[in-house]
């Protein structure tokens, strides 16, 4: 089985989001803690404008829980820059263990599932699961720098500059309802994808196999959840996975919404909408968490998709392996 | 608490080790289950090379163990590659799901402690933990292609060929007497070093204080193990982390190996001896599995550090921040 139940029920008590001026005129702008004025943070580099995001995410669901720096037992962060720096970099700012991950742009939802786990299990009382993601740091490492002025094609997504974390803790602390009830561990899924510029369609058939994966394990079907949130298919790679479950006798196509598909407002230069490990991790902390703590919604499967590709694997001629981790949240 | 303690004792059933020609002409030839005669294990790239290494070590771990590809329920893998892609594409040869770390150097004990943890939770049942590294990809991503011929200079280290995997199992399972009784969890440390030749300096601090807090929250002192392994210090880190445990109180001269000081046989172009995620991951699951297997060693701390910089981060002027997490290994 691929679906850990977690029977003590880890709780999120609060969550913390940044998110650049373009990601704040779409419908996370009015829930993120932060807008960005301006996307540099006030920092020399991309990447450590990207770090500080990620940072001060950090920071928000400590102080938002209502909890400094020492109650904190680990955070489990990763991002998409090489080496996993921001994160790294991230970590060096607190007195806590980190413990670093990769999975692009399905780091939120493996970081919130290793949260899950650990505290379920009685090894963290609280733990800080974040990530995020920059535009122009996104840009000049897997594909061109801006300065280029190259284009983009149509099946390409926009890399969403902002990041997000939430608080995770024993069911105990911080008296909230809001529950990740299960985890659902992504395979590698691999459909011979080679253009590095269609995410959507890569992603796709392992977040097919990740949620097909989920609803047999646990025995549910989509209408036990009131949303299916996949994390950065954007509107091409949406349609592909509605089509793809609905071959497989799975209709998700009632609630289902995608971060991608919903970050930006209008559609200009993003195209298939938004990508990178910040999309979903900022619509999840912001946005739907609110909703979640509002009760308007009450039980979201989380589905947070990667493509593990490199610049070197597509230069060496390799297609884009994927993977898709779901966690389950629910209040209880 | 950094240090999770494991009550029920989750066993290593079996290693599986490969490891390129200079590498097997030291300590580790012995013990490996396959000597590469030429490190481009016939693959076209040095990176699809290490790609199949580590894929070569997750299956014969899984060989050693008597079981077979539908009896692991994950792997947890990551390696020095941007993006992991070592990692993401040997879990693409399986059909379990994957969950992506990183911690550079570190990765070996990072995967260690979280497959421990999963299967004391009762999460899983069997995990199998490995990472790798390659000399001639690592040289061309971190620092310059082999062929300008580069001169390296005194205090660098070589960045060992080879990929290493155990299988981490439930106590029932395999029979086995060696299990990970605990793992402390790192925080990432600074000391300043921008030195990016001198990992071994670099990482010193935070192997020192991973090792503090390991003792301080078990209650042991060195001499309750038989061997204190560091990851990859090599020889002038070692010294360092000997110097900066001596003036906290603890003197672990007397029982500590480093693998970066080990693995090669003599010292010509390596200076400081080996590094790389791969240096610790071959050396523990060859030559040290081996000793604990036969009972030559019953009770080894395994210490793997990382350096947490990419070629981006030195190139905007920032210190190297490290981690070093830890796994205590012993007969029951």
């Amino acid at each position: 089985m691929q679906t850990v139940i977690f029977k003590n029920q880890p709780r999120i008590i609060a969550g913390g989001s940044v998110a650049g001026p373009k990601e704040c005129s779409g419908v996370v702008g009015k829930y993120v803690d932060k807008t960005l004025e301006d996307d540099m943070f006030e920092e020399s580099t991309y990447e450590k404008a990207e770090c500080k995001m990620l940072s001060f995410a950090i920071a928000k669901a400590i102080e938002k829980g209502e909890m400094s720096e020492q109650d904190v037992d680990m955070l489990i962060s990763g991002d998409l820059l090489n080496q996993i720096i921001s994160a790294s970099f991230a970590a060096r700012d607190y007195d806590f263990p980190f413990l670093g991950v990769y999975g692009a742009c399905s780091t939120m939802a493996e970081s919130m599932a290793l949260a899950a786990t650990f505290i379920d299990g009685g090894y963290a009382k609280r733990i800080v699961a974040a990530t995020g993601s920059h535009f122009s740091s996104a840009e000049r490492q897997y594909r061109y720098p801006l300065e280029l002025g190259n284009t983009r094609p149509p099946q390409s997504q926009w890399t969403v500059t902002g990041a997000g974390g939430v608080l995770v803790t024993e069911k105990s602390i911080g008296k909230s309802s809001l529950a990740i009830t299960s985890a659902t561990f992504g395979k590698v899924v691999d459909f011979g994808i080679t253009d590095v510029n269609n995410m959507g369609a890569a992603m796709a058939p392992a977040a097919c196999d990740t949620i097909l994966r989920h609803f047999a394990d646990m025995g549910r079907k989509p209408s036990d959840y009131d949303l299916v949130l996949t994390g950065d298919l954007g509107a091409l790679g949406s349609r592909i996975l509605k089509d793809l479950t609905w071959e497989k006798g799975l209709d998700i196509a009632k609630n289902h919404v995608d971060c991608g598909e919903i970050v930006y407002n209008v559609i200009e230069d993003e195209f298939q909408g938004g990508s990178g490990a910040g999309c979903s991790a900022v619509v999840f902390s912001s946005y739907i968490l609110d909703k979640l703590k509002k009760k308007q919604l009450n039980k979201v499967l989380f589905v947070a998709t990667g493509a593990l590709l490199s610049t070197i694997s597509s230069a060496q001629g390799e297609s884009i392996p994927c993977i898709a981790h779901a966690v389950s949240v629910e209040n209880v």
